[in-house]
């Protein structure tokens, strides 16, 4: 018979919002003690913000780390040198310094894809206006995809270009990743978690949609081939593997029209794509994760309904409208995340599991709205 | 559009238990701020304690819930004259005063029951030995069950009798209630919510099995008949609407071979017996409980699959054995109370879904005993 307290495990998350909120609900239920470290007070993952303080501050994040079991992440922002520092005070860092190195820089990721010889959509580096008016060229000027190299999300740092001055501005900083314009049927995601001794479980695949470059919604699983979506499990595995990603590892994909597949971005952290399974999965990705950087045995990722969709919140939550949206459908799933209202933030979402996507999106899309006040898209 | 932050609704539970820490994760769902009043630190629902007092204390309580939207319940131990004073103070109480007396006190309870015509095993008040030796020779001096009015629970404040000598200390401090001993084929807990508006949302019916009086395993759904099933929620929402009760009720009762239920006892809150549906059901009591007490609009009770078990789990929880629980079986759901190791206490539980129960128990009880290093039953 054991005397600890739980299983009395301590996770520190550096960021407070709503992915470290989300890790609220399944440490309660592992009774793992989760240490959140917010920018501010009020944040999304307040009931667990054990400190305020400034995540690229050396001495906060090394204080906060002390006596944790591992440190994980909310966003993947936090400076090189502070990983170092704690990781140097003797704290497990999931994922680790080396692979958050990848996923906080477009180009050093670019390098590491290309050498696993995965596939991406074709791609130059350009430091002067002439390098991309040389790319533009190869695309008889049609637009491209420009990227900055880093602090990219939502949309933010990616712009289609018709011309090199569309850039100057970014060029300015450094080099910018500069990408074809894909022309693809779908954009899908392929979730992996991976712990620390190598143990990997993947969540089937979903397909994700996107509004000015933000996901607006997901549909699980993804109508994708079983060649395709078993392409995708290699993929994203592969990526976990060799860059030893530890904790939940999102790949955002293009499906093309031949069944095949292009990298597009990658999150090493619980990601919006993967917020349906939640409700559709055997384990959440949330749980997973927590899970994984802990090395603990990883969960089940079965389905438990055919199908499952998610609708982001735009905006601001109406208190009218979460009860008409709650009474017209006593099957939707509401996540708030305690965020205050503005214009294009995302505040929130809903899900619904059944047994065919068109007709729960149909239904998610109008809870949506009523609890926003916005109109059905 | 809405400008709050979020729901935004405040909730305040009176007590610590893992009942209140079971609520945190849909509060966190719904955008809920859930406010605690613990009798100390260190509780199972420390994370959303803001308050440590003592509940008997009508200062305390009327401060604690300044401001709350509701104020409801991990136990049932308030003593009125707090829940007069909090309601004078005009904060919603739920279940109401009136409800709670009823659950407070089996004999209130015995009279409405009996009055509401339904269906309990044969009883007597005694308030001296002679009461008790009449009531046993009734029943040819079998044995026969006595109950004290208030305070019990998990087996607490109930004997199986033979002579009036057993319960000599108990009737100095009162009416003690007897209970003829049912010949029972199962135990069986119909849960019901309702909100103050009327709404009600019954689960199916569920199978709960006992050891020294405290429920150590429920399985779901229960193999009673649909006739039985029906009766059963027919029970327990009569109750729930003639005794005006908000939020989740309970109502355990004894399976006879005949087909008919008897009352044997009632919670008004989330109960041990409604644990499985946190994974088996849409709504889980703790949601269901949130959005009755609130007067939200009550979630689907629809079940996600045909079949689940939940076993609980006592005297403590051993860090290797939840890693062997985990990784021999990637599909068990554990819940940790957050509670330190004690002999015979009930510190968490766990829970599988499936197709059906009979291999699914054998499974979580390989899963508990591999926790608390206990043998399997």
């Amino acid at each position: 018979m054991g005397l600890g307290i739980g299983t009395g495990l301590r996770v520190g998350v550096v960021g407070g919002g709503q992915l470290a909120r989300m890790m609220i609900p399944p440490a309660v239920n592992l009774g793992i003690e989760l240490h959140v470290l917010s920018e501010a007070e009020g944040s999304s993952a307040r009931l667990a913000a054990t400190q305020i303080g400034d995540f690229r501050d050396i001495n906060t994040v090394v204080k906060f780390a002390e006596g944790l079991d591992v440190l994980t992440f909310d966003h993947e922002h936090v400076p090189r040198a502070v990983l170092d520092a704690v990781a140097g005070a003797g704290v497990p860092i999931r994922p680790s310094a080396d692979a958050l190195a990848s996923a906080q820089n477009k180009l050093v990721m670019r390098d590491k894809l290309v050498a696993l010889g995965l596939p991406v959509p074709r791609w130059a580096v350009a430091t002067t206006t002439a390098d991309v008016s040389e790319f533009l060229a190869t695309f008889h000027n049609q637009p491209v995809i420009a990227k900055t190299p880093s602090g990219g999300y939502d949309g933010k740092g990616v712009r289609e270009i018709l011309g090199p001055s569309e850039v100057t501005d970014w060029l300015g900083d450094g080099p910018v990743l500069l990408e074809e314009k894909v022309m693809f049927v779908a954009e899908v995601s392929q979730l992996v978690a991976r712990s620390p001794s190598g143990e990997m479980q993947t969540w089937p695949l979903v397909e994700t949609r996107q509004s000015g470059g933000v996901c607006v919604e997901v549909i699980a699983p993804s109508s994708a081939s079983e060649f395709t979506s078993n392409h995708a499990r290699h993929i994203a595995s592969t990526i976990a593997e060799e860059l030893g990603v530890t904790g939940v590892l999102a790949v955002e994909m293009f499906l093309m029209e031949s069944g095949d597949l292009l990298i597009n971005e990658l999150a090493m952290r619980p990601h919006n794509s993967g917020h349906i399974f939640t409700e559709l999965s055997l384990t959440s990705q949330f749980e997973q994760h927590l899970r994984a950087v802990l090395d603990l045995p990883l969960g089940s990722t079965d389905l438990i309904a055919p199908a499952g969709v998610m609708v982001n919140i735009f905006d601001g939550v109406d208190q009218v409208g979460v009860r008409s949206a709650l009474r017209a459908n006593p099957s939707l799933k509401i996540h708030d995340y305690g965020k205050s209202a503005r214009r294009g933030r995302k505040v929130g979402h809903v899900s619904l599991i059944g047994t065919e996507w068109e007709s729960l999106l149909h239904l998610a899309r109008i809870g949506a709205s009523e609890i926003t006040g916005n109109p059905v898209p």
